[in-house]
């Protein structure tokens, strides 16, 4: 007799992401205490179980990890346009200070992590003013973030000066200890905007509390060269003089490295997230993905804001990361269809020091799950799992998403949010966020 | 006592594409006969209709105009991946081969075709086998296409040998009266794969039925090295010697171009399709659009097929055709928001020869529009209609797509199409395209 399980879900195919890339025709898993206990075919995992959901059309696969955003900067979305990073950021800085405080960000952190897990992403690191509100957002919605204090050399967008940031790291360590849900660690802006003190503070904060340590590094071409031109040293090479690269750190972008730097990156483990539509849209160029796969870096794929976006799409920056590489390398194989689904989920695992936990459908791991449909148009035929869901699956496809074996997501719409009330209160704002740019 | 009009429909924002770009806020249009009437305010256009749609939540468009298509090959969708594209055309000419036929190719288009209208796509360009079955299948659909007579000077996939080619193209013409819904043509395949004598007839069948002349020129650098050395001329020079520029010509992707080439389409008034899905996906590069901006080349917009898509996405197009080119110029202003969206709508009107009747939401014009919801998350806030469509709207946002006034998407499914049969039937077949590669 086998045994009685919470919940067994069976799908057309299981689309693992283990070490093998398996995928499982009519698979299922099976749930217990919001873990995975079975992995296997349909056949053999049977159906005892409190509730067992069938998905005959569906592809069953590991809930996506975006590895860098900036959530409550939905609430821009759209205002400034066409600007590059460094005078776009003025502009987006402006609006920013003018309406963010914790209410705003807090609205603003349900409404990018609502638009996250609809489309299936479970786990997400996080950067932004208040971040303690953007982890209330997230345990609200029921999904997991990484988070942390934010260090800025000039007055923040929060109001706050740049003496309070170390004493505000560690309110975050000591307000939020590890329970699974919550990943801590510190994230200085960048080696253009926090000099080497805060840095290394930053840096001997996240080694104290076992958290991550994470910045946003050599994403263009202005701050390769005025970070060289103010140390004398390229970035990587800047962050690797003061001891703050390693398997703890996650650089958001790398975008413009040299082949140096590249090496420290591998020698390190340092982890990193590429962010192909910000790099895009912003003209921050191409990162050498293929070059960072040849020598074993660990990459992880990230939305980035909606402001530099518009969106939170992490199905779009699967299908950038999986083709833009093959037009620069004028390779059509650069970046394979498997490397760019664990971009997207087991290496963000990786990088969160949760491998272990997250990121795959195995058993022991977490229930972070999402099913996506196979009955659109786009999806059919449908000769390959995997190869669908890197180049024709779309957000829209994400039909229910389950988190530590909780459905968050059902039928397309979330559980745990009210979106309506949400669309309203942001709407009711739109006119002061407007407004906060024309004067 | 306004005139009663056959449809009234309201929406948030009217976007108009019109030669001033205009956006209309609580706007509306009328329709009668098939035909906009009246665009302008709500409040000045009134309710004085047989139908009034009111759409409070969405964004009222123009249709989308797809410059460059193989529907019929959404059957072969995810079937050959990683290939550069002269191995991965000699692949997927191997599974036409086997599989196409009359019925498989009106099935196939009726696939391909369903996906577009469904993405509010209302008119389309396609070059394939048996283009008469591409044509029935669009008028079951309610929609309009240009195609017309395939040359190919190798056994095609249709079965047929050279010698009946020109006799094919003429049957076309004779047997596609312009009717507004049909916009006929000759598609020869390329400059690689239809010598002197083919191209010229072809050419001078179009012109002969004042129908447009369609190629594939100047994908990849393999294909331009390969008309260099047969005929000691660059592509587009090669076409330009043969007479085949011009305000009747189309041509797609035209990536590899010299400054030399963009002169020549510019002062030749030629048009260029993009395609920026799929020259990324078959790592063809990076057409030189910013360029080709500058000295006036009409740009248009496609999907190419599902085979090298893996999709058929006017909205990812959009969005790549606005992202891509500020990366590679490092230029964030490069293609603006405006810009692109004329790509995807009243420029491929104008290539199509038509821009007097489609294309835009103006008075006089065909009644091909859509409607956008802003209902969605990634729609909140929306401080730019048009940048909204561009860089944040999906094609799943699409609710309702009217062409020349008939409705043939209703809350977000086909009108005129049977989706479910059209499912079935394709996997049907689905096991024989999978083995028709193997052996």
């Amino acid at each position: 007799m086998p045994a009685l399980h919470d919940l067994i879900i069976r799908a057309a195919h299981v689309v693992t992401v283990d070490a093998g890339m398996s995928v499982i025709a009519d698979g299922a898993i099976a749930v217990d205490g919001g873990r995975i206990t079975a992995v296997g075919s349909a056949g053999d995992i049977g159906s005892n179980a409190h509730e067992v959901i069938d998905a005959p059309d569906r592809i069953l696969m590991p809930g996506l990890i975006n590895m860098h955003c900036h959530a409550a900067d939905g609430l821009f979305r759209g205002l400034v346009e066409d600007l590059p990073l460094e005078p776009w950021l003025q502009t987006v800085w402006k609006a920013e200070g003018a309406i963010l405080n914790r209410t705003t960000c807090r609205l603003g952190s349900e409404l990018g992590l609502a638009e996250l897990l609809l489309s299936g992403v479970t786990s997400v690191m996080d950067m932004f003013w208040f971040p303690e509100e953007t982890v209330a957002a997230a345990r609200s919605l029921g999904m997991r973030i990484a988070a942390g204090g934010i260090f800025f050399d000039y007055p923040g967008m929060d109001g706050k000066l740049v003496d309070r940031r170390k004493a505000d790291a560690e309110a975050f360590f000591a307000s939020h200890p590890a329970d699974g849900f919550v990943f801590s660690g510190t994230l200085p802006h960048g080696t253009y905007t926090v000099g080497p003190e805060q840095l290394t503070v930053a840096g001997a904060l996240a080694r104290a509390n076992e958290g991550f340590f994470c910045t946003h590094a050599a994403e263009t071409l202005a701050e390769q060269a005025t970070v060289t031109e103010r140390y004398g040293r390229r970035v990587i090479e800047h962050l690797d003089a003061l001891d703050l690269l390693g398997p703890r750190s996650v650089l958001a972008h790398c975008v413009h490295l040299s082949d140096g730097e590249i090496d420290l990156l591998a020698k390190s483990g340092t982890h990193v997230v590429h962010n192909p539509t910000s790099n895009l849209k912003l003209a921050s160029g191409f990162a050498r993905i293929p070059d960072m796969l040849k020598v074993g870096i660990n990459l992880t794929l990230g939305t980035d804001g909606a402001i530099s976006g518009n969106d939170l799409d992490m199905w779009l920056a699967m299908r950038l990361a999986a083709t833009l590489h093959k037009a620069t390398s004028g390779d059509a194989a650069a970046v394979s269809t498997a490397e760019t689904l664990r971009m997207a989920t087991i290496n963000g695992a990786r990088a969160l020091g949760a491998a272990d936990r997250l990121g795959s459908l195995e058993v022991g791991k977490e229930a972070d799950f999402l099913l996506l449909a196979m009955d659109r148009l786009h999806a059919v035929p449908l000769f390959d799992p995997m190869t669908h869901v890197v180049y024709s699956a779309n957000r829209s496809d994400v039909t229910d998403v389950f988190v530590a074996g909780r459905q968050v997501v059902r039928d397309g719409r979330l559980v745990t949010c009210d979106v309506d009330r949400l669309v309203a209160d942001v709407r009711a704002l739109a006119p002061a966020i407007a407004a906060s740019i024309r004067s």
